[in-house]
């Protein structure tokens, strides 16, 4: 079967995302510094349309992190802010007209809406009914391929918490937030279930994987 | 000046103890397991009497973490167990006869208790008037080398707290114990004020270095 791979960054204090988190500042304050060692990369750059960046360690991890993935999963609040119903006129999320997912995308969220496509081939879906039930789409979509759990935080507690994650690569970057939203937080002893694979030291980042045992 | 050196271990899910942490167990459930890379070293067998042992890129990193240290701080837990008075008859602590210090240790306790003099070298002496105290005591005792801060967990997070911690090693080792004691908790934002040194990956263990900045 398909795996749900979760890829997300932590701050060596355990932090995904800072204080004070709200539409205009996602992932709060001092958040956006989790992902510097990504935005240097051409292995970033380039699907996002841009040109240059640096090759290193992390190269090959961040390439091997997007193979094989046929359909995303991800929380409300990763598509875009806000926490109460839909708005009249809804907003398409953070991620512009041509997402760079290329594949469908099926968003967590208590506020039913039509499914939406994109330019490039992303389309949301939105689930109500369940991170199971997004998991059973996702995965249906993926046809074979894996699914990938983007975040953020809230949702990928939910799928550790249950046991549904299948690999988890932490990239850790070395810098403290001193407050927001931790990854791993009320889990509980013997959760996650998974099990070191490997470690990759790269330029402002430490990659760790961990699977299923 | 001599620097203060904070070096600890800690799970990738943040805790520096499991949970349950009692006089039998003073590490709490799983926490043993946040020392098994060090055990397995020839660097860490060898000054406790004990053969054999693997060389591998903790080596070094172990063995600069003992280099030039002249005096260890550290927390009443980490001494021996118990939260209360010292008993009539004091116990030892956890170090035996013999403890792998061989310099001068400083003990932070609420408990007034006489110096304890040790075979090899070590001396404890018990302080009871703040953290600041303890360390003049211990840069004093340690005549131009560094100062260790030896933890645990609470010790750490106060001389963090209050900025007096100068080098940073944590070896983060890529289990979780799902509960526990943190480090990094409450400090708040912008604490530590520590920046990113250096980073070494090895079997079990990754090495993050942090220096005031």
């Amino acid at each position: 079967m398909s795996k749900l791979r979760l890829t997300i960054a932590m701050s060596l204090d355990g932090f995904v995302a800072g204080p004070e988190q709200d539409v205009d500042n996602p992932l709060g304050v001092g958040g956006m510094h989790l992902h510097d060692w990504a935005f240097a990369l051409a292995a970033w750059k380039e699907p996002h349309g841009l040109e240059g960046g640096s090759v290193n360690a992390s190269t090959l991890v961040v390439e091997a992190s997007l193979a094989n993935i046929g359909a995303t999963v991800m929380g409300r609040n990763m598509f875009g802010g806000g926490t109460g119903p839909w708005p009249d006129d809804p907003w398409n999320g953070w991620w512009g007209d041509n997402p760079p997912f290329h594949h469908p995308v099926f968003v967590l969220t208590h506020h039913p809406r039509e499914p939406l496509g994109c330019d490039g081939g992303t389309t949301f879906t939105f689930v109500t009914d369940g991170i199971e039930s997004a998991l059973d789409q996702a995965r249906h979509a993926a046809a074979g391929k894996d699914v990938s759990l983007a975040g953020g935080a809230e949702a990928a507690r939910r799928y550790l918490a249950a046991g549904l994650v299948d690999e988890m690569e932490i990239n850790l970057v070395p810098i403290f937030l001193g407050d927001g939203e931790r990854l791993f937080d009320g889990l509980g002893v013997g959760n996650p279930h998974l099990a070191h694979v490997r470690t990759v030291a790269a330029p402002g980042v430490t990659h760790l994987k961990f699977a299923r045992s």
